[in-house]
C-alpha cells in the first residue's frame, strides 16, 4: 500500500444547520424543516411532522468536524446542504428564502475557517430566476465556490434543455456544480429495508442525470461548465459504454447527441465514493484520472470512514495521488491548477 | 489480440415469430400481437393498432440465423422471445395462450437443429399457477432448457417475496432463468431520443432486478437458482460495492438481508453485453470469471455485431476464454461442466 502525503481535498461532505428559523412565509402546511434535540450530541430533523433524519452535531459543529479531518488527515472540505434540505417542493419564494439561510450558514463557517473549508450554495431550482439570483449572491456576495444541485427537480432531470439558463448564468459566475441523487426514480423497484433508497436508488438517478447532461445536450452547449456528479457518478460508468455503442451504430442518436458520450463523459468531474478500490480504478479507466475527486459523505451513516486509506489502497504512483487528492478538485472548484 | 478458437455459445439473441394467431379470447381491446409485411426481409410487430418494432428475417428464420452463425463463428445460439412478447399485462388464460404459441415456435427451431440452439420459454408470470404449468410443459414436453423472465412483472421487482413459488418451481424444473429488462423504471429521468428507454433505462432496470434478488431474500431462499442476467447486470456492478458497505456497516441492513451482497451476486450468472473490453473486464473481477457469458442481442439493432471478436479482445488465456465462450454457459443451462 502506497502512503499518501498530499493534501487532502474532500469534496463531498453535507451540512445541516443546528437550528432553522421559524417559517414566516404566507403558505399552509409548508414541508420547513426544523430540528429538535434527540440524544447526546444528535438532533432531528423534523419535515412535515415527522423525523427525517437523526443527526450529529458533526453536521454544524465546525470544531467537530476539524477534530475529524484532523484525525482522518484531511486538510479540506466542500460543504454543502444535506441534499433534502434543497427543497424543490417549497413556493419559489420560501425556497430562495431556505436557500439564503443554508448558504449563509455555510458562508459563515468557511469564512472562520477559510483553509479548511469550501461552501456550496443551495439554490432554488423551481424557479430558474430565483436560482441564478441566488447562485450570484452565494458566489459573489458569500464567496461561495459553487452550488450542489440534485440530480433532477420535481422529477425534471437537469439534462432538460429548459434549465439552459440556469447553466450560462453557472459559467457566467464560475460556479462549480455538484450534483447529488435526490428523491430518485426507480423507488417502485426495490426490495427491502428503507435505507435502500440512498443505497441502491441514488447510484441510478445520479448515472440518469449525468446521461441526461450528455443525451439532452446541455454539457454540449456550455463547453466551460465544471461539473462534478456524486458517488463516483452513480451508475453511468456502466451506462457509458452502451450509450457510446448506440451513439455510434444507430444514426437517430447520431443526429440527436451532439458529442461523443465518451468523450463528452470525460469532461465532467466525479467523486470516488464507491467503497471500493476496484471500482475507482475502473472509474479512472473510464472517466480519467484528471476527474476523479475524494468524496466521503461525511458525516453521514453511510459515509466512507477513511478517505486517505481508500486513496492509499489504489496504489497509485504520487503524481496520480495529488491529482485524486486534491489537485483535480482546484481545477473543478477554481477552474484553476492541473 | 488472443485468438479463440473455442466453440461460443450466445446466450442472449431473440425470436419473434414470423406469424402471430389471430386472437380468440373473450376480451376487448388486447394488446395481442401480430405482423405485417414491411421492407424486403422485414416485418412490422403490431401491437395495439400501432408499429412495435420493425424486425428481420433472422427473427424467425432458421436457415438465416445459422448463416450468421457460421459467419461469426458461433456455434449455439440460447433463443428467448422478443422481451415485449412476454406480455404480462394480458389477463392471465391469454398470456399462456401467446406464451406457449412462442414456446412451440421457439422449441420447433431447436428440434430442428438440435446441436446449435437452445430454447427459453416465455411464462406469463402475471399468474404464477399459470406461469408455473407453463414453465412445466416448456421444460418437460418441449425440452427447452430454461425461461426468460423481466426484470420486473408489471412493475413487481422480481425480488419481490410474493414470486417465491415460481422460483421454487424453477428449480424443480431444473429450468436456467435468463433475466432480461423490460418496461424499465427511470423512463422520467431521460432527455433525448426514444431509443434511450433501451440504452440508458434497461440497464438500470436490470440491475435494481438483480439486487431485489439479494434483497428480498428470494436468493438465499432458493440456493439451487441457476439465473443469468442480461446486459451485464446492468447497473448491478456499480450498486454492488456501495450495498456491501451499508451491508457490512448498517446493523439495520445486516439484519434484514442474509447474506454478503457480493457473494450473493458471485452466485448469479451475467452475459457480457457491454460493448467494451475494459468493462467486461471489470464485470470478471467483480462476478468472477466463472459466472459470465457470451450474450450479443441478435439480431436486433443494438446488438453486439461479432462476439467472438469482442471475446478475443478481452486479452484471455485460453482456459479462461472457454469458460467465458461456452463452459459458463453450460453451467448456468444444464447445471453441468465447469
Amino acid at each position: 500500500m502506497s502512503s499518501c502525503r498530499c493534501s487532502i481535498t474532500d469534496i463531498h461532505t453535507h451540512v445541516v444547520p443546528e437550528h432553522f428559523p421559524a417559517y414566516l412565509g404566507k403558505h399552509l402546511n409548508v414541508p420547513w424543516p426544523s430540528t429538535v434535540e434527540a440524544h447526546a450530541c444528535h438532533r432531528h430533523v423534523m419535515i412535515s411532522g415527522s423525523v427525517y433524519r437523526t443527526v450529529s452535531n458533526q453536521c454544524w459543529s465546525a470544531p467537530n468536524r476539524l477534530a475529524d479531518m484532523d484525525t482522518l488527515g484531511i486538510t479540506r472540505q466542500v460543504l454543502s446542504p444535506m441534499p433534502e434540505l434543497l427543497s424543490y417542493w417549497l413556493e419559489p419564494e420560501d425556497g430562495a428564502q431556505l436557500c439564503r439561510y443554508l448558504n449563509e450558514t455555510i458562508a459563515q463557517i468557511c469564512a472562520d475557517h477559510p483553509t479548511r473549508f469550501t461552501g456550496l450554495a443551495a439554490v432554488p431550482m423551481q424557479s430558474l430566476d430565483h436560482a441564478i439570483a441566488e447562485m450570484d449572491y452565494a458566489i459573489n456576495k458569500l464567496g461561495m465556490a459553487g452550488v450542489e444541485i440534485g440530480g433532477n427537480v420535481n422529477d425534471r432531470p437537469i439534462g432538460d434543455p429548459s434549465f439552459s439558463p440556469f447553466f450560462e448564468a453557472a459559467v457566467r459566475c464560475n460556479a462549480a456544480l455538484f450534483v447529488h441523487a435526490l428523491r430518485p426514480s426507480g423507488m417502485d423497484r426495490l426490495v427491502g429495508p428503507a435505507h435502500l433508497q440512498q443505497v441502491l436508488a441514488f447510484p441510478g438517478e445520479v448515472g440518469l442525470a449525468a446521461a441526461s447532461m450528455i443525451t439532452g445536450g446541455n454539457l454540449a452547449r456550455f463547453p466551460k461548465l465544471r461539473m462534478a456528479f456524486s458517488h463516483g457518478g452513480g451508475t453511468l460508468a456502466m451506462l457509458l459504454p452502451r450509450l457510446q455503442h448506440a451513439w455510434t451504430s444507430l444514426p437517430a442518436l447520431r443526429e440527436k447527441i451532439p458529442a461523443s458520450p465518451v468523450h463528452a463523459a470525460q469532461t465532467m468531474f466525479y467523486d470516488n465514493l464507491v467503497y471500493d478500490a476496484p471500482t475507482i480504478h475502473h472509474l479512472i479507466q473510464v472517466f480519467g484520472l484528471k476527474q476523479l475527486m475524494v468524496g466521503s459523505d461525511y458525516p453521514f451513516s453511510i459515509m466512507d470512514g477513511d478517505p486517505r486509506e481508500r486513496l492509499e489502497s489504489l496504489n497509485l504512483p504520487d503524481q496520480a495521488l495529488e491529482l485524486l487528492a486534491h489537485a483535480n478538485a482546484e481545477r473543478w472548484l477554481f477552474g484553476t491548477g492541473a
